[in-house]
């Protein structure tokens, strides 16, 4: 993993070398929605031209009201959009009908203030639950928001929706298409409740390229089987998850389509572009201070390699190994074995960042010491893990990422209301 | 809970008020496994006559070679036993042919020194996975422990099992049936990898009763559904986990079996004194402070009760808000959002310790700092929370235990090689 790294999304990353696909304008702002702190709390984003949308909402059976009422507009304006109107700060959710109302007046006011109708402007919310969100504190800001809308700027809207994140994550990327130059960027915010079938995500993706309506919607579900729904941070489902994908077509491309021969080349573009951000998510969990890619190989089917890394990934005893960086094998073989799935113990070999610390299901020789001091190194690079688990059963393989458990991690969640 | 914390255990517990069944005698001693510290680690548990047997073994696809090795001698011997063999400080998992060899070892010598087949002498093994078991520093102790057989060494042999526990874990009850007085009496051990589906936990039961012997291994399975299947430590499985239940006979009453009128009486004893076992182990949870007791009810099923209690316990950030003693019902709503089950949120109310703070999925005004206050105490019978949830949809309910999220949890299990 660590070879790849270059192609990870830093801190340091230099956003300005994005290139903004065409037709998009972002803005933040403050509305004062932070019960910690202050800063940019609100954002607006718009496509000159109505866009089409494909859409993720969480899996939680409990749905704040920004869910509720983004799958409404969703629906009613069959998945039309052109603005996004988003805050943090304030999750509106389990904040019943006034809830519900607020959602609605946010979308009205940016609808009208735009001139595009209200079931095309769609909502997001992150930030604490059950608090009422007063919307006038967003209507105020929508007008300002309105005028100082650029193509630049996302940066201000990526740190705007921020909440127990340590830092922006943004990612873009570029290629022809049809004759044409075509553009994707992403954003995204974390950092708790971020588990399989999305997290306390919300995650918006913007292309000036044309794509037919029903294979936005599965090149999004594909986008996110292949990022968003492999990552976890600790275990939990947030109410608010949302994606949304929005294509322009301002490109001028012909459309993509499912078809096409440009169909694989766009998907696989969405896909790394959403990987980086999946995997920024998860380098930025909550007290995260290492990053561990699961790679499991040979086993029985895809479904069952699936089952096994994740097992590894949410396994609180393989995260707090990873946070002391012990090379405790023992616990990963231990996950293994959790997953629910059969097979034979004996066959299984586990690697760490490439040393091999488990022989056929029993301990082998190696330089712990040594491995111990490269899993507790903490400069940049090399606080990344790679565990590799060999199933010796079949030839089918996934990825995970997950992150370290620290008391950090506790000591963020257990303090009053965050 | 608090009026029901006279029945709990508590470490101050008299266990010399308990009424050893009859025919069951217990030694413990020092064999040198313990990686960490001294003190004795290895014991040897009898019944003067051949006894039945029902054992629980591990859900774990990775079996530690006590969890097989007993398993195959069960079924050799039909469900008979006299003896069990224990250590702690190594688990003797992942160990290959060699730690099937030394789980095979440590019975045949005991088989030999107490005059018995060697399929009617059980083993089971706790501590660190995947180093190399030396049978000879068990089998060179035996001939000790077997001379130091004595009815009331029950109490060294219940601190001899222990790993990262800080107490022992003992229960016992005697109750008349068919007019003779029967005995039961429990030990067990976590502390970690404790989650439904048995634990990182060994149980030895015993009693004096006679019981058919269908009717014991059914009598182990619902009383381990209603215990050690009802709490969560930290979610996971381990390699380990074994229940024994023997019953010798001794007290000379009428078989108890299905059809007895004395049947509901054995399993209510048999289930509190496991429960009580099963409480003291999230109680002594790694790192945990404070123990919750989660009551779902109104739900619309008892798999749908079980579900959503399950969702709640193993929510990392309920169990860091027990932590903080933060009374983040938002955290509670979303957890049992995630317990995939359909209901309305709205019909939801949430109580922890008696104060609503959730009235139909929404806010309700209470007093929050003195709850907070209340949650935060540190004192023994304060620090149980009872967290009760009403689903408003049906009649069924569930019960389940979980502890508090602590960052000594994550210290214990981030030091290298616990």
């Amino acid at each position: 993993m660590r070879n790849k790294s270059k192609n990870s999304f830093h801190s340091d990353m230099k956003n300005n070398l994005l290139e903004v696909p065409q037709g998009f304008l972002f803005a933040a702002g403050e509305a004062g929605l932070r019960t910690h702190g202050s800063g940019p709390d609100v954002a607006l984003m718009v496509s000159t031209v109505p866009a089409r949308v494909a859409a993720l909402f969480t899996t939680n059976r409990v749905k704040a009201a920004p869910v509720l009422i983004s799958q409404e507009h969703w629906k009613r304006s069959r998945r039309i959009a052109q603005a996004i109107v988003v805050n943090a700060g304030n999750a509106n959710c389990a904040t019943g009908r006034a809830g519900l109302r607020a959602a609605r007046q946010s979308a009205e006011a940016a609808g009208k203030l735009l001139d595009v109708r209200r079931e095309q402007v769609l909502v997001a919310s992150t930030g604490v639950i059950g608090v009422p969100l007063d919307a006038r504190r967003i209507t105020a800001q929508l007008p300002a928001l309105a005028r100082r809308l650029h193509p630049e700027g996302y940066e201000a809207v990526s740190r705007a929706i921020l909440t127990t994140d340590t830092r922006p994550k943004v990612a873009g990327k570029s290629l022809p298409i049809g004759g044409r130059r075509v553009r994707i960027l992403g954003m995204a915010k974390g950092a708790g409740m971020i588990y399989p079938r999305l997290a306390t995500m919300l995650a918006f993706f913007f292309t000036d390229a044309a794509v037919e309506p029903r294979f936005l919607q599965s090149a999004a579900r594909r986008m996110c089987d292949s990022s968003f729904n492999r990552i976890s941070v600790d275990g939990d489902t947030s109410t608010n998850d949302t994606v949304f994908l929005m294509a322009n077509g301002v490109a001028g491309n012909p459309a993509i389509g499912k078809q096409g021969v440009t169909a694989e080349k766009f998907l696989e573009a969405l896909d790394e572009v959403a990987q980086e951000l999946a995997i920024a998510l998860v380098r930025d969990g909550e007290g995260a201070r290492k990053l561990a890619e699961i790679r499991v190989e040979g086993a029985a089917s895809a479904k069952q390699a699936d089952a096994i890394a994740r097992s590894i990934a949410l396994s609180s005893l393989v995260k707090t190994a990873l946070a002391g960086g012990d090379p405790n094998w023992g616990r990963i073989l231990s996950a293994v074995g959790n997953a629910g799935v059969a097979f034979d113990p004996n066959r299984v070999n586990i690697f760490l960042n490439g040393t091999r610390v488990c022989r056929r299901g029993g301990a082998v020789d190696f330089d712990e010491a040594a491995l111990q001091r490269e899993l507790q190194a903490r400069d940049l690079q090399a606080k990344d893990i790679l565990l590799r688990v060999q199933m010796g059963q079949g030839t089918a393989a996934a990825r995970f990422w997950t992150c370290d458990f620290t008391e950090e991690y506790v000591r963020i969640n257990a303090s009053y209301r965050t």
